[in-house]
């Protein structure tokens, strides 16, 4: 019998992914976190202000409460002299010490900064007026009670945190976290912590893609793995429908030991196979169909760097729909590359390159040193599908993808 | 008495920073991990491979294990018919199917692509010439057992965790993370969960921190709050010592109320006191000294807008530092300023800035409106010491701190 060999089709990553992400809704699921943890994670109702902020009439300033009409007149030649106090009350006359943040006394409704005060005693003289209202914050001024303070959606970080918390909040509705099952494939494959014989692998790209998903903002898990055995796969699949998004890892070529794709169209369905994307061509995206529900599948190449680039292109954007957050942003660098790279017109292509001083040296992605160039990879060249590569000199962007 | 108000001196960010990071040094101490942990781990050591990559001589290709030799000559004009075995070992005119990946079975010494042959039977028709090693992948030819794969103080990534599974390696050996005791300080601060009185706030600044922390790569603790008492302080700043790193919040400016610079004299060494930062400046830097042993500490602001930023200026290169972590590197955005930001010379000024459609709105730092222009920050943009701000209209840099 022939080895089969090739894709017939190749679909365009755009194309691959509007296909594929529109086949499924972000999660309803909510849980509330404590905000001690909710670090990363996107709010799934609006924020309501449970408090006027700030919550009483606070000083804005160091200096002393006074009634502004007391003041008025007074300057650095003509300083008005007032009785300082420390009772809860300001009478005419009278002015109490305060710093910033302290409540301002009954009657008073102004502070003059220390700057624009000359102690004398029990007394202060003050060298400046000040208005009804200066340097108080007043209740509510900031934020009041039941005013929106962070929409739904938004995924929030460490400052919102300290806003949450000075608000009186203890913990904040959240969208669940996509749970994802990662399923290694392959006869060739043994667990980890058993010695490989010829012709076998260590398990490996199950833990990447493990570490790949937390990083994404999903709970991964590794399904045990699973040999090329069509009814086994199945099995497996249905299994892990439970989950919000299954992702495989090998056999999703079209060999003839490439079962994933009709292993999934059997029990769902092949939305896309084949991309146009280098490395990475052989990835079939669809989804499952087991209990009434359906769940979406990434069926990633078994080449460790093939894995790796479609599980930050297809996977990551799936966690990310699935959990409400934002599309990943990476950060970017200008380089002259050292060396052309090739690529082939209609394929975006991932090269992996080592960035020194400025200059990006593409790494060798076939043969021998595939694995041994990992250790010097800094970050990707993408060359998009309408260019043939990029020449030795020319600037270019390196995406830190990792 | 007066109130106090006022630094004497200031010191530029980056003097302060070379000061401070000088006073300490990176952690000594490392910890085993397991692969499924290593993601953002720091490697304490060389990691030499445990095997030969590949272990075994290995198809390169999907096709037939040939003798080179076998097929001198062969074109697609004349092709030349191999036997195809299933045995392990391939005579003279024989072949045997392989797999990438599949081990080369004895007397083969090269592989013949599927896509230059022809099946006949239980006869093959090869229609191309190989020479010896071709499309083979032999045993230590990528890695060779010992190499050197990772070097010490490389930060893992998951591509990294896989090619460290692939070597069979189940742990690495990385620096211990640093610990860090948070100690919130003020006698207006009450804990989260009871309802402040006027002049009372809850307690914000040590979560936002503990959250900080986490992502700066340190595992972060938060002591109980700590009111404004020298002999209080001093005890809780002693308990901490045997943190790697303290942090304190509140207090760190010259009022009368502010303790902890002379409560750090009192037990260590204050190295820095006012710094050359907007908003931040009333931030501490330097050591408690307590059963032999030296521990760093920041004591930052109370005020938030300047607690979070002197975090992220002070405490992250802090925890890198000690983590062995490289130095942590932002994602930037240029865009157009929508209106003035001013800032005064001398000072390295930090704006909130709100981004839209390139476009880059500073927001309201001071009064009231402080917290509620949180919920509308995306980034910060940065006017050096020698700008006296930027002009609306001007492309500035926006940097996404968090």
């Amino acid at each position: 019998m022939p080895l089969k060999s090739g894709f017939q089709t190749k679909t365009s990553i755009d194309k691959a992914l509007d296909i594929f992400l529109s086949s499924f809704e972000p999660l309803a699921a909510v849980e509330k976190v404590k905000i001690e943890e909710c670090d990363g994670r996107v709010l799934s109702g609006d924020i309501l202000s449970p408090r006027d902020v700030p919550h009483y009439d606070r000083s804005a300033m160091d200096g002393y409460a006074v009634r502004a009409e007391d003041t008025f007149g007074g300057s650095r030649d003509a300083g008005i002299m007032l009785k300082v106090v420390t009772a809860d009350r300001v009478n005419p006359g009278e002015c109490r010490q305060v710093h910033t943040g302290s409540p301002i006394p009954e009657g008073a409704d102004a502070v003059v900064m220390v700057e624009n005060t000359e102690p004398a005693g029990a007394l202060v003289e003050v060298l400046g007026q000040v208005s009804p209202g200066q340097n108080v914050g007043f209740r509510g001024e900031d934020v009041r009670r039941n005013d929106i303070v962070f929409r739904k959606g938004r995924q929030l970080k460490p400052s919102d945190a300290g806003l949450l918390a000075s608000m009186g909040l203890l913990e904040v509705s959240v969208y669940c976290l996509p749970k994802v099952m990662i399923i290694p494939t392959g006869e060739e494959i043994v667990p980890r912590g058993t010695e490989p014989q010829a012709g076998q692998m260590n398990e490996s790209n199950g833990v990447m893609n493990y570490l790949y998903v937390r990083r994404y903002g999903g709970m991964p898990g590794v399904h045990a793995i699973v040999v090329d055995d069509l009814d086994k796969i199945r099995e497996a699949l249905q299994e892990a429908a439970a989950y919000d998004l299954i992702v495989t890892t090998g056999g999703s070529s079209v060999g003839k030991r490439d079962l994933l794709a009709e292993a999934v169209a059997s029990v769902g369905k092949v939305l896309v196979h084949g991309v146009a994307i280098k490395p990475g061509r052989p990835v079939a995206l669809g989804y499952i169909e087991a209990g009434g529900k359906r769940t979406p599948i990434v069926c990633l190449p078994g080449y460790p760097a093939a894995c790796a680039i479609d599980s930050m292109v297809f996977v990551d954007p799936a966690v990310k729909k699935l959990g409400h957050f934002p599309a990943a942003r990476y950060r970017t660098d200008k380089a002259v590359l050292t060396r052309k790279i090739p690529s082939e017109a209609g394929y975006r292509t991932y090269t992996r390159v080592s960035v020194e001083d400025g200059k990006a040296t593409p790494l060798r992605t076939k043969g021998a040193g595939i694995l041994s160039s990992v250790s010097l990879a800094d970050g990707y060249v993408i060359v998009p599908e309408d260019r043939e590569g990029y020449d030795a000199g020319e600037t270019v962007e390196v995406v830190y993808l990792e």
